[in-house]
């Protein structure tokens, strides 16, 4: 480096610190919660809802690893440790060379509609109420507008 | 349950889901970016930054564990790793029963240290420098009225 970085400034800090502080905290909340409720990890939770998103509950592993921006890797050992418990199948498909698709089961889609309700009812308490509309609005008016920069330089 | 659970409203669920999708995509981001430029992994950055906050970089394992909000197992896991790269040592303290500490090593702050221009710069390009600073400000203040909920339920 041949400049002095450009370190953030304390109200940047701030501001900073606080939103990663809120992600920490927020992720390892709604983990224990889902696992007291459910048996599912936030890891678990997560794939299960990008497959039920999506029609017929099935989706390209490396489409799926894309849509959650997940390594090959941690998705694989993911996968396969869902798959062990019945939540997720993988099919695969020899004749076209486009690799294997992971899908939903029956059991999975039981799990993720069952843990939901609760879910959600923690979502609120913890999040949605806590804010009032307008911030609500400011929250995801702010979360797109990063979101536009960092779709724009994703691999 | 025996009520209907209280779903989200469109608009509600419009907002939760960018915010996640932030999460996960920010995550992600910030991951590659470190692995790529320092060769730490998201939670190596995050324990190095937690210990180096700390007045000589030295805390106790439960505390540490309190500090970023992660379970005792996937510590301890963290922390073997780190430690047999040199990042991290452990310092046992049979004498006073309360458990050992772990301390960012030299070589550990060096990694840190020299990680950061690039981090910060990167934070800067993805965050920071999209927003005006009254969504930067607003983003802080949502997150710290989040989190004094989060903080009160925490176990």
């Amino acid at each position: 480096m041949k400049d002095e970085p450009h370190w953030l400034s304390p109200e940047e800090q701030r501001a900073w610190r606080a939103f990663i502080r809120l992600h920490q905290k927020l992720t390892a909340a709604l983990g224990r919660d889902l696992q007291a409720h459910a048996k599912l990890s936030g890891a678990d939770f997560e794939i299960l809802v990008a497959l039920t998103d999506i029609p017929e509950g099935r989706q390209r592993f490396q489409d799926l690893a894309k849509t959650i921006d997940w390594e090959q890797s941690r998705l694989s050992h993911q996968i396969a440790r869902m798959t062990k418990r019945g939540l997720v199948a993988r099919e695969e498909c020899a004749e076209d060379g486009r690799g294997a698709f992971v899908v939903i089961t029956a059991a999975g889609r039981k799990t993720i509609e069952a843990a939901a309700p609760h879910h959600v009812a923690t979502v609120r308490r913890l999040v949605i109420d806590r804010l009032s509309p307008d911030d609500l609005a400011a929250l995801g008016r702010i979360s797109d507008h990063i979101l536009e920069q960092l779709d724009n330089i994703a691999p």
